[in-house]
């Protein structure tokens, strides 16, 4: 070896050994013992939980590092209760006494979590009872195949364990994506390319990037894609791509597979006003506009959480849990009915079943970008500890999620759900009697509503995904995406130099930046249980009839008529504002006192339909983004709407597939499946890092309460209002 | 006259001079002068006002009855200012003056409003100016005939004076509306029928309802068609239609018509469970279910309101005013760049221009309601006094409105307005690192807004209009629909009692209650000016794009195709889900220093588009939803989308007429106008009052800045927060 090549040797593997150590002591590491659990707060100064369970009240100073909760000897109390820390400690410990994973070869776990019990189980428990057996239901790699196994943590057995499927791979795990990221060191290639490129492999910082299923390439193995960036002088390496270069690697042995170089004229974007971080402002650049606001509650918030996860608030109650790949589980959400103070269901279980987010760029180092976070990348895994008082207001409750890592071992992601009460000094109902009638009647009620929040940076993108309950029986349903845009570098630096600016895929941001067009969609899973199980799903069609002649002076009027779907491909909707419907799941066995069907409406607000051809690839595995709203029969092993294996898989598990198959759906356990859609052509305000875009649609009760259920809700009155100070001069 | 039928006359003389005697003491009088300006707070109990003129963040008690700001004093101090309460007295005096008005017959006043100098005189208008010239506009109705003034109030003298057109007639007076719902009391068959069907005349309520156009006989002539309500045992009398029985009133001479009463046999729907006022309910039924919560502000409101119209907030600043017809004009609407740290043009005025509310029953006594609420009736006319925390949150400051009654004289309509910060908790911006990087990353900034609202109640329905204000730039228009039903009568209390339940144009709500199908379209005039006046309008179309062979694994992407818009046809646009675009509005003379054009998009939220008949008269007089988006040239006659002449029109001078034009667009002063639409389906929860919907659209920068404007805001800390304690501990 020369004494050049040598000194390059030693060059790679101090920043490969440096790197190794980097990637160590950031990676929330499993604990050795129940009792030793970390939470990111350990090892995060920036990290904070909720150590009491009901919200203080009290202004508390910014938290700071300090361990939280251990979770260590929570139990289970709902038979809808996620696993808990010891109970993911168990089943480690007794799939390692399991002949699959006694024998040698690599082996990981992708997924532990409740095997939720039999609905029918979950319906009839009351608080009290026992709880239905305990299971988890775990998906494993082991030796290169896919395992999904049911550990009886009663009976400390495998009750069930069949093979995964021929195409599609699990959910990587946090080790598969951290470890993927410094796979591409080990190539000498690789780190020859980086180097000529002028950067420091230490400055170096790489994505993992599901590769999606194209064909033959990205058959019979497990491979990802590994795009890199120079973090120099910026936190926000995002906006510095080292453009063109993609090394595929194989997820299973980590090897690089192969390395496409071909963007080394490109420059890579400087580093300058990239970073967002209030930390590195110039004090004088500071743009302090607002004087301090803030949501109080002199008496404290409304709403309980009771046995860790039962919410309740004002007229409704539901069960919430952090889930690793939806993110947050809503179950049995219920609502009081005024008039008869009993509880009525409305939903059994809602989720963020999958998310399609494909690029607009067919080109070599971007075509394959067509993210599906749920299920590669889990949710609920990527949603890290929110920032009190500024991603919930002060009178947040903050609940924490417990993971398993790859080997078993229970984690804990501390604060990864809020829940807090809101008024933005809306208005829930009103009226006023005009100068027309001049009677002296003016009654309006204050709109407070309850809101579940959880945000997942999925590596660059922040989506923030709000469960919002209003006390008029109304679910809105909103998803708010910030963070930093996924950008492609490129060698121009105004757009006077661009020929032809539609042949860029996106829009130029800053100097070589381009903002690459993508789409976000969102698929929720609804399983509507509207007054009971059995519901049936309606189209009220609005439609214009005509009078006949003499009929009227009116030529026209607009006519509703209601189409009760027989089976699933009666309810595969496309939206047309031209040809409108009300979308209703509603109870065939229960009508109002005066007759009208007991329902629930889903009501979309501003959303995009993706346009990509139905036999692209991407699309074949996003098809369930093909129609906006669908209804299913209940199937417990429906609930991913890309399919339970997403990963690289080909579109053959998909809810378009099982809705093809056009079962009945009327009077039936039905599920609503709705899409939110984003087109997002980005624009210079979103460069180095994304105002809030949000759109929502809402579960609304149509017919389901006799009358106004807050019709009897009081004002607002000065007296109960806080008196509040400033802190400062407190 | 036979005993009976004295006895008759008698007890329906005795209830017209009750009735007369109720309108005098409610009705809000034009005072005498200047000096006794009565608003509605001193004849109202319930009535409030700002007395102060900057929010006085303390608590205040709920106020009471006290004699408010009579605006005696007002100067005017910007060009765009509304005429003070002086400025109407003087076009009074003027006018009574004027031969017009000095024959003898019957004379009104429509509209006294303020004759906006020309744009080019408002623009190069610096603080510390004299102001231009002030003039009225002023139409009024003199014996028969419709009239447009400029009153100069420098000169005293009336400039400008045409005659009216042939079709369309001005906004009612209140005057109209409140004498039209009394005159059917002058025919004795009218009031047979109210006490054949056991109403007692003192128990009715009746309302103007504006006639539409329908042919022949709406022509030659002002009618209004009256219909009446029971308001026995409920304040809520809309709820107690006295069904089929219409009565057409000419709004001149306020002589009876015609008289069409045909549903006799209609039961009048109960009154039980028809109130909403707090006050009525049964204190163990009242709903108490949250504790209070209130938006805080220890330092007070970020805000200011200089020379009472000019809102200055965070790097907002723009003119307000109250307005008769549109309800509030946003004016000179101009951001901050916190690159340049210059005030940027964004918008010249924004406003409500028409709404068009067509109810979809064609029979005869529903068949012409097809209101269009601010050119028939005065959005602003009706926008009662906001009520103090629960319209808008303690930190609100309230802006009174300064009106002219039919006679000219100046009234105050207080507390119409009002802006307020509000913060729901929401997220401006935010960006946390994954478990993927491992890197201690998290900033997160708060979203705080600036709301102005007005709420107008006209008639039944409450209309609350709020223009939200964000610091990243975008100005969000949202309407909220709450208020009472306008609903129909029938002889069903059971929809098992109903042949075919579509043919009941509505839904049967509660026992004998209707509520009828209808529309809400509410059409925008936004006067842009993106950096200046000079703009142009392009489409941004987003469209599948199929790649060749060997290309890409792809098969397809989406791309995105900028089309200017040359003349304003190619700007009449309808919504597509599956065929979108972006719309934006920029200056062909400003590019970033990268490049792109400067400018706002206009983002579309949840919608409904009308579907009548094209050349059904409501339709032909609402031609301005034909399109949800239009562009036009700027023009200072046309900001009344449905035309400055209205009532009874028949269409001839609508935006959509204008548009047809198809004049250049290119490079000029442009208007941008969009059309908010709901389809309402009712149900029985918007009984016995609707829990408020709502619907909005974004102005959103788009290029406008070269970044983020919003990068360099700071995130709350606690030590800004305030410490808060229940007053009733204080």
């Amino acid at each position: 070896m020369e004494a050049r090549n040598f000194l390059r040797f030693l060059f790679l593997s101090l920043s490969v050994v440096l790197l190794i150590i980097f990637t160590w002591f950031n990676f929330p590491h499993a604990p050795q013992s129940a009792t030793e659990l970390l939470d990111c707060a350990t090892t995060s100064p920036w990290c904070t939980s909720s150590k009491n369970r009901i919200f203080h009240p009290k202004p508390q100073p910014k938290p700071t590092r300090r361990r939280t909760n251990s979770h260590a000897l929570d139990v289970p109390r709902h038979p809808l209760d996620p696993l808990t820390v010891s109970e993911i400690s168990r089943v480690k410990a007794i799939l390692s006494s399991h002949a699959l994973f006694k024998s040698p070869g690599p082996h990981s776990l992708h997924s532990v979590e409740l095997e939720e019990p039999e609905k029918s189980r979950v319906l009839e428990w009351k608080r009290g009872d026992l709880l239905p057996p305990r299971k988890a239901s775990v998906v494993a790699r082991v030796r290169g195949a896919s395992h999904v196994l049911t550990v009886d943590l009663a009976t400390s057995e495998v009750i069930v364990h069949r093979i995964g499927p021929h195409s599609g791979y699990p959910t990587m795990t946090v080790e598969d994506m951290t470890t993927a990221t410094v796979a591409p060191l080990a190539s000498v290639e690789f780190n020859r390319t980086i180097v000529d490129r002028g950067v420091d492999l230490t400055d170096l910082a790489c994505l993992p990037i599901s590769t999606g299923w194209f064909g033959g390439a990205e058959e019979g193995r497990r491979l990802i894609k590994v795009q890199c960036y120079s973090m120099k002088d910026t936190v926000n390496f995002y906006m510095r791509p080292i453009e063109g270069l993609t090394v595929i690697v194989d997820l299973d042995t980590k090897q690089v597979v192969e390395i496409s170089d071909k963007g080394r004229s490109i420059p890579i974007p400087k580093a300058a006003n990239t970073d967002y971080r209030f930390s590195t402002m110039e004090p004088n650049r500071v743009m302090d506009m607002l004087n301090p606001i803030s949501i109080e509650q002199p008496k404290g918030p409304t709403f309980t959480v009771e046995d860790d996860h039962l919410v309740k608030w004002a007229n409704w109650e539901f069960h919430l849990k952090p889930d690793a790949r939806a993110g947050v589980i809503i179950s049995q959400a219920r609502v009081r009915d005024p008039d008869t103070r009993e509880f009525r269901d409305v939903m059994y279980k809602g989720l963020a079943s999958e998310l399609f987010v494909p690029y607009m760029d067919p080109t070599d180092a971007w075509y394959f970008k067509t993210y599906m976070d749920a299920g590669e990348y889990g949710f609920g895994l990527q949603a890290m500890p929110l920032d009190p008082l500024n991603d919930c207001p002060r009178n947040a409750y903050y609940m924490d999620g417990v993971f398993a890592a790859a080997d078993g071992t229970p984690y804990v992601q501390s604060n990864m759900v809020c829940v807090f009460e809101s008024y933005a000094g809306d208005i829930a109902w009103r009226h006023a009697e005009s100068p027309i009638t001049g009677m002296e009647v003016r009654e309006v009620r204050p709109k407070v509503t309850l809101v579940v929040r959880m945000a997942a940076s999925v590596a660059n993108y922040d989506y923030i995904v709000d469960w919002e309950f209003q006390t008029d029986g109304l679910i809105r349903i909103k998803v708010g995406l910030s963070g930093i845009l996924m950008v492609k570098g490129t060698q121009y630096d105004n757009t006077n130099q661009v020929p032809n600016q539609e042949n860029l895929y996106g829009t130029l941001l800053s100097e070589n930046v381009i903002g690459v067009i993508h789409d976000h969609y969102i698929t929720f899973y609804l399983d509507m249980d509207v007054d009971g199980s059995y519901n049936s799903f309606a189209k009220v069609h609005i439609q214009r009839e005509k009078t006949s002649p003499g009929e009227s002076p009116r030529r026209s009027y607009l006519k509703a008529t209601r189409n009760v779907a027989k089976t699933e491909k009666e309810a595969q909707i496309k939206l047309k504002l031209y040809d409108p419907s009300e979308f209703h799941v509603f109870n065939p066995s229960k009508k109002t006192q005066i007759g009208n069907p007991v329902g629930y409406k889903v009501v979309p607000g501003g959303t995009a339909a993706s346009l990509l051809d139905l036999d692209d690839p991407p699309q074949r595995r996003g098809a369930f983004t093909n129609n906006q709203i669908w209804v299913t029969p209940y199937n417990r092993s429906e609930q991913w709407a890309g399919g339970l294996f997403v990963y690289q898989s080909h579109g053959e598990d998909t809810l378009a597939v099982w809705s093809e198959r056009d079962r009945p759906i009327e009077n039936k356990d039905i599920v609503l499946w709705y899409t939110l859609g984003f087109h997002h052509v980005p624009c210079q305000e979103d460069f180095p890092i994304m105002p809030t875009v949000s759109s929502s649609f809402d579960l609304k009760p149509v017919n389901f309460f006799e009358s106004n259920p807050i019709l009897r809700i009081p004002p607002n009155v000065a007296k109960d209002l806080p008196v509040c100070k400033s802190s400062a001069s407190a």
